[in-house]
């Protein structure tokens, strides 16, 4: 618990009055139900800027009520809320019980030190702010302004011309598609939540990359479904082992980045999509794309989706523009046989009405004039470019730690350390020294001894000081 | 299953084989999976404006290779897909053993034929295009423009500065509270699949005023609790029977809408809340004021919401922008103790990464600038005015057939009829004459023989021509 109010120093009344409101308020509100930890004395001193001796005070006083209780070295605890006359509901209780998983503990601190000041984010997943098309969004908006006749509930797929857009987009792919088989989501996120409700039955078992960005999430374990591990190699998924595993048509279902694998990098061959869409095939296999990063690339195109290949509606395609344009337009697409865009379109009606109009709006400007189109070289020179400046850096302050890909594009490199590291530490003493981390055991089944770094986000500066500070931290994490 | 495609009489290629090549895309892609039922004969040579005998030779054919297969009076279903080598998965199968409950039927049949042409929307809960503030929007999207600087991922409980305007705003209506205890959704709907999600354990009970719009929606049953019925009187939610129902401390919850009640109108009166939130203190219950009307009052404002009320951190309040500005800009919040709050935007963090920042920015703009202060004249004026339209018209055309309440606001008046009428026949009869009902037993645990009105959606016109064109279908429906 971090606590950012503090007592007024030139008020008339004490501190130690002031303190014990302040508790009484947050206990008597809820935001402290009991069963709350309350952070040592010590720490409260500091984060109120009192004297310790004051803060025993009121420790003390509250303690002596039965309002807070000590552990001992379990720490302090809120036990008691008599201020509320012990009116309030048991919310802790409450969450406990319930259906989601919290976040994975990393995850959430990284969801929260992303927006501290002055952190370094190396191993974020989205463009950096620098590399946004201020301009062109503008133009969008102002366009957008003209084109806003009302702003009412939306059909539950979503917007009919937005889908025949996205349709004619993924014929550059391969794809072919009609707008009754695509779903407009909320981002890619959002789609993988639908499929989680929609289409799995509790029990089943999602197979996934090792690692895969999908383990860093809990979408289909809160739904009650397993993840399990497939290897890969340096040619994608090990489609041997895919062979060896599913069955024909079991409820299971294969979840896969082919195109740009988050966190690895990897890009599955041509050769390699053949033999997995076969296997997909025999077997009846349902199968989810995802492909987020197949518009980054920055070498050479990537082969087809598998979508693309895929002649008896297995395959489940999910794409978003978070990654090529905005992630905050949360704007994606299922696309996939009817009867499973229409199940997901029913339930999107249950959870959200729909993605915002907005978005929508943005979104089919961004399709109808082409926009990437004209903002693709732009971006491919700017990521290559800072791919070239973090692959520097890694060279330049940590070869003597590790190994890496080469990512033909995406986002990530995937650096494995040769010596076993406590990454754990690493992330907690790299986040001491503001630098924000992806540790690679968050997206895996096993301890990897690996870390995603990400060229996307981080200034050009920072890419570099970043690393620099990294590499003075690892040889402190070396376990022997 | 509503076929669009026509075959193309003038080209070199028979109708036949246009036909059966129509038929095998849609079996081989998944669109119709095995277990699909086709449209009868008679029917599909209308869709697709061919002789019934061409369709029966086609059907023959698709038949004698075990493609399809009649079951009698049952009708036809696809029964096979040799085309694909059998090699999809079985789609159908996924979907009935997953999770989510399907959307009620009539709900199903609203969300689809409310994007029908020429459809008289009269159970509608959202402002009529025709009110919408385009101006303004226009003047917010140009003012967003400016200010869109990049659109990464936000922060899991939404933008700092939306949740300090939303508590400032809040202040109004004698709600304290800090941006900490506010969390941004994309919707109502969505506050309430967050907590469904992050808050109850599957096997309790939601309880909630009979009827009720949560009866409409499968939210929380599909989350694994059960709904029951409280009742109501002209002054709000049955505190007695509340009282009867709940014991200390329970896992169960009440949801309640005692502001311009949905679909009733009812308004809670002071006293009601008053005693209503003595009974939820003395048994610590935890509540979901739902105040998505407070703003659309025309004849006196509204009593101060519970969560005003609420000492010890009991009730979760959720609020929207969909029935006061916009429901395409999705945009909502709760409010209740920190721990829920955070809770809620840690499983958002999970299920869409967060509301659209385009959502966000305008709603900022919405509220710092004030707007709705001076959009509400104008609105409560034109709503006045359609309050009026539609009472009139029910008074000359259905007042021989029932009773209804007068609304203070909000948008709805729930007309009870005095026979028993069979209100699905008069649903589909109704449809049948382009005319959209809201009938009151999908709000309902029993039939309640009565309609849900919505002054706020139709046209001035439309309202009268919809009562009249309802008013002649109604005795077909009485009955015996």
């Amino acid at each position: 618990m971090e606590i950012t109010w503090r007592p007024d120093k030139v008020s008339e009344i004490t501190l130690h009055d002031q303190i014990v409101s302040y508790f009484r308020e947050r206990i008597s509100s809820g935001d402290w139900p009991v069963g709350t930890r309350l952070p040592a004395e010590r720490r409260l001193s500091e984060q109120m800027d009192v004297n310790r001796s004051t803060v025993s005070h009121v420790m003390d006083e509250l303690k002596s009520h039965g309002i807070i209780e000590s552990h001992g070295s379990k720490g302090t605890y809120v036990a008691n809320n008599t201020w509320s006359l012990m009116n309030q509901p048991n919310w802790h209780q409450h969450i406990k019980s319930s259906l989601y998983m919290p976040n994975h503990k990393i995850i959430q601190k990284i969801n929260h030190y992303e927006f501290q000041e002055g952190i370094i984010r190396l191993g974020t997943g989205e463009l950096s702010p620098e590399l946004f098309p201020r301009d062109l969004m503008q133009k969008m908006l102002i366009k957008a302004a003209t084109e806003v006749n009302s702003l009412n509930y939306e059909e539950g797929l979503g917007q009919y011309e937005l889908r025949s857009l996205i349709c004619k987009y993924l014929v550059n792919h391969g794809i072919k598609a009609v707008p009754d088989q695509v779903l407009i989501t909320s981002g890619s996120l959002q789609s993988l939540h639908l499929l989680s409700i929609g289409l799995l039955q509790r029990g089943s078992t999602v197979y996934i990359e090792a690692p895969s960005y999908l383990k860093s999430l809990y979408t289909f374990q809160s739904a009650g479904m397993l993840l399990q591990g497939i290897g890969m190699t340096d040619e994608g998924l090990d489609v041997q082992m895919l062979r060896r595993i599913f069955k024909k048509r079991e409820t299971n279902l294969l979840y896969t980045i082919p195109t740009f694998h988050n966190p690895t990098g990897i890009m599955s061959s041509d050769e390699n999509r053949k033999a997995l869409m076969e296997v997909v095939e025999d077997r009846q296999i349902p199968v989810i794309e995802d492909d987020a990063y197949r518009e980054l690339w920055l070498d050479t195109p990537p082969p087809l989706p598998l979508k693309s290949r895929d002649n008896n509606g297995n395959v489940i395609y999910i794409g978003t523009l978070s990654k090529t344009f905005a992630p905050g337009i949360r704007l994606g697409w299922v696309v996939g046989p009817q009867p499973v865009v229409e199940r997901l379109g029913d339930i999107k009606m249950q959870i959200d009405y729909g993605t915002s109009s907005l978005s929508q709006i943005v979104a089919k400007e961004w399709f109808r004039e082409g926009h990437f189109e004209v903002y693709r070289s732009t971006l491919r020179e700017s990521l290559l470019s800072r791919r070239t400046i973090l692959i520097g850096s890694i060279n330049r302050f940590m070869s003597s730690f590790g190994t890496y890909n080469l990512p033909g594009g995406g986002f990530y490199v995937w650096f494995t350390f040769y010596e076993k590291v406590d990454t754990q530490k690493l992330f907690e003493e790299a986040l001491a020294a503001n630098v924000l981390l992806n540790v690679g055991s968050i997206y895996d089944f096993r301890d990897n001894n690996s870390i995603r770094l990400s060229y996307a986000y981080a200034s050009e500066k920072d890419l570099v000081g970043g690393i620099e500070r990294l590499a003075r931290i690892i040889p402190k994490c070396i376990m022997n």
